[in-house]
């Protein structure tokens, strides 16, 4: 957390309190029968369980591929053929500096995962890209990132629902 | 910003920083000529200008709707015939518990801006959504709830194109 000082249009002083962030990764993994894969995990800061796309933050000096790569095996045991950086954007960008670089990985394997991580308690959920429409609009799937996957995978795939 | 104990799998306890955050309410605000009406402010966690939807924090005790109709009246001079909330969605949940409220607002008109803040220097900004996918996809659009409503409108236009 740290204080900046701004000025407004008329010169007045103002600070701003901000977030930092180290910044992170999130993978839209896709397997051959548009399926996406998402986990489940306990989330604090929201008291409940999310369905989200795997994701994690930046090591120091960590290339963002790399990471995606080592998020997708420790998270999900997966591996991919194909990878392609899809966007980056801030999560919140009104107080955090957080921003996050999407990746979509498609022809995917089983890989060994090494290192994961024994703090995290994850469940992994295959939904297909035909369900994600209603289970956004049902409030089934509420994290941002994931909805930006989703919809992307959606609008790239051209499956269209009138559920939205 | 609080401290929470967590417990992992193993009973093992750790601590979590939480950032704590009123919540918030964005406004995915379509024309007729359906073009979606964006706002250009300098972001200082960003460090530059983002192109981003209307949105605001809610006051206390606020309804979301009102906010959503405050907030678009104050940073573009609109009001809207039709109001549907179309989901509610989580900005960072490993580490904040901020919430936003999605509106669509259709049947704009020039309303009379009576509250708009003095530290907000706002520029309006109207983007055809046929151009909303390469925008994202060229970087222009980078602020993450932005992402989700563009891509929303799109889904539900039925606009599609390969710039993605």
């Amino acid at each position: 957390m740290r204080q900046d000082r701004v000025e407004d249009a008329r010169g007045k002083a103002a600070f701003r309190e901000i977030v930092e962030h180290p910044g992170a990764v999130a993978i839209l993994a896709l397997n051959d029968n548009l399926e996406a894969v998402l986990v489940k995990q306990h989330r604090q800061p929201a008291g409940e369980v999310l369905l989200e796309i795997p994701a994690g933050k930046l090591e120091p000096n960590e290339e963002t591929l790399s990471c995606a790569q080592r998020e997708l095996l420790e998270e999900t045991g997966l591996k991919a053929e194909q990878w392609q950086e899809l966007s980056c954007f801030y999560t919140s960008p009104g107080f955090c500096d957080e921003l996050i670089y999407l990746y979509l990985a498609e022809g995917l394997s089983k890989g060994v995962a090494t290192t994961s991580d024994p703090e995290e308690n994850i469940l992994e959920a295959v939904i297909p890209l035909s369900q994600a429409g209603s289970m956004i609009a049902d409030g089934l799937i509420k994290d941002g990132k994931t909805i930006i996957a989703l919809q992307y995978a959606m609008l790239k795939k051209k499956i269209l629902t009138d559920k939205l």
